[in-house]
């Protein structure tokens, strides 16, 4: 199969670096110009937290409402958040115009000082700079990814796909031909950097542990099957978020998830699909409505004769799933059945539970046959 | 500077999979003969635990004592784990005569089963077949990587080196042209599968957090300073154990260690550098003696002034580190001064927490002077 050409990146013109920094620069101009009318400086930003997120069910994802939360400087509540504020726009706009980018615990370490002349610190401890973040990517409608800032990296990468470091040398590398260990997918994979030259895949098959991710290539999936594989080991961090979603738009391929049949493996579908609750402002960056969930469901431990490899569910699984019951994303006949029949059963089934039939089960079986009869949840 | 040639894998010619197939199969044997004469079957391995453990301090690494432990079929309190044994046995030979690799979880779901006629399973739990497992490493003398046996995958590698994989078209790949990402390390890279080819480094800098990874990446420092740099994500996983031991010896290259500066930072390292109780078998495999520790110290709160940026130990941490004060391979007055430091003063230094003075301090003055002045803890 020919190449596929990258579609289009993702970035709006208005989601440059430059259009970015200049958001940030307009905000604290308004600042300065009250302060020199002698009006009380103010900051907007979102607010957040379940009463402000909005299931839109024709989008496919979870969405932040319109709620908005003026803080201002003179308010005594406000003025220690409201200098923090300021800098951290100060210096996220440096990041910008000087191409660094920086962890979000280092932000916070490099501002912490004393306040000149007094026993104040600038910041006590993360959680602070972490929030005021958060307030910043709301108020100025992006992503921290954006604002040069990232949290660890997590994730890898195989399979027929050439990717370009547009910082780095413009390295183009190709993750079927690193070996087996794959590419290690950075914090920050944003277009003006990671630049998705092509690939022949036909599709992106995301798994939960990177032990599927290790067996997979181990018996040539990927290959045999023309697909590229992300292993996202547990909850995806935001990095493998961007990827995948980059990888599904840009390139317009169909995203399989693969996750442990447990409740919280089908939260981490759930969040690579529709988004989470917390970063809900996020999702149009991040999120992929289009995905479809091939397994490990409740059908499967009697369709393939899993009974002896399940395991019981923890009181938290079956709390979660409970909670998950009344989400307005997984409603539909197909998850509520499989939710309820995991209360009910009070069983939980792991993706190498198939090893049980055989090593190679999952890769000569299991996938190909689900994926080739569509036999997907949605 | 010139590619430094590898000096030679580690695998000793007595470690092929052949020959650990053959061990297993030898010992196999003398069941079966046993059995023939109508005697008890017995399986022999090392007893483990803190009093089979000995500190070898010439060697310079953790290693297990001479006592052993016979198990006999006949005895009814170990007849389950002799069925058990020969079941590992079985299956770890087969894999190593098919070329497959499995992980220890794998292994579990695929030899679980109800023996016939009864209603007896063969495991109940994943810690069963992990203790033979053990158990089976001891026996034969080796390692589980080995045995084609794996735990998951964690830590990256960048920098000019040159691997191939031999299980994988040959790929062969330099790990300071993959982007800012670089390579994800496999949970095993035996010398069978993965060649060490060359590199141009002059040490090799192991980081306990991916976050300094990427900020030594971001800053160029790998290529400024001609080494290769291993993120290990906090403990460090076998594979990355495996891959450090190799470049350090393979490819003669000093190891040089950054952690936190907190016992388990401290920890980390030792664990790197002379094994730990645990893995106390596999030493000669895994541990490195020549390794030096470049920071992050309790000195180093004074001499770059970081007093503001500390964080207070938890009891956890003051528990901790009042016990690595006794352990034989923390006798030297460098590594006791540093942990009594640590338990007088309560407080413990990130590495991050050099974003105090600037971003790329760590790259530009912290590590660059210390490792150019020997400022190292042995």
């Amino acid at each position: 199969m020919a190449k596929k050409e990258k579609r289009k990146a993702t970035t709006a013109e208005t989601d440059s670096p430059k259009h970015i920094a200049d958001r940030i620069k307009k905000s604290a101009e308004k600042m300065v110009k009250q302060i020199n009318n002698l009006e009380d400086p103010e900051f907007t930003t979102m607010q957040r937290g379940k009463s402000n997120v909005i299931w839109d069910e024709k989008k496919g994802f979870l969405e932040l409402g319109n709620k908005e939360v003026t803080r201002t400087f003179l308010n005594i509540a406000h003025a220690r958040k409201f200098m923090q504020t300021t800098m951290i726009m100060e210096k996220t706009r440096n990041y910008l115009e000087h191409n660094k980018t920086a962890s979000i615990r280092e932000i916070y370490y490099e501002l912490k000082h004393t306040v000149a002349d007094t026993k104040e610190n600038t910041f006590e401890e993360q959680s602070e700079s972490d929030t005021i973040i958060v307030d910043l990517e709301h108020s100025v409608d992006t992503i921290r990814e954006k604002l040069n800032l990232h949290a660890n990296p997590k994730g890898t990468l195989y399979g027929d796909i050439t990717l370009l470091d547009r910082m780095h040398n413009n390295d183009k590398f190709n993750a079927s031909k690193l070996g087996r260990g794959g590419w290690s997918i950075m914090s920050r994979v944003e277009p003006e950097e990671i630049e998705i030259v092509d690939s022949s895949a036909e599709y992106l098959l995301v798994c939960e542990t990177e032990a599927i991710y290790e067996r997979l290539i181990e018996e040539g999936y990927p290959k045999k099957n023309n697909c590229i594989l992300i292993g996202i080991g547990g909850q995806a961090a935001r990095g493998a978020r961007r990827l995948i979603h980059r990888i599904h738009n840009e390139l317009e391929l169909p995203t399989i998830v693969f996750t442990d049949g447990d409740p919280y493996g089908w939260y981490i579908y759930s969040v690579v699909k529709q988004g989470s609750m917390a970063l809900a402002a996020h999702s149009e960056f991040m999120s992929v409505p289009d995905a479809k969930y091939v397994g490990m469901t409740m059908d499967d431990i009697e369709d393939y004769q899993l009974e002896m490899v399940t395991e019981r569910m923890s009181e938290g699984d079956i709390k979660r799933a409970k909670e998950m019951l009344a989400y307005p994303w997984f409603q539909n006949k197909e998850w509520q059945a499989q939710l309820k029949k995991s209360v009910e059963k009070k069983v939980r089934v792991e993706q190498q539970a198939l090893a049980n039939k055989r090593l190679d089960f999952v890769a000569t079986h299991y996938l190909p046959e689900k994926i080739r009869n569509k036999n997907f949840l949605p």
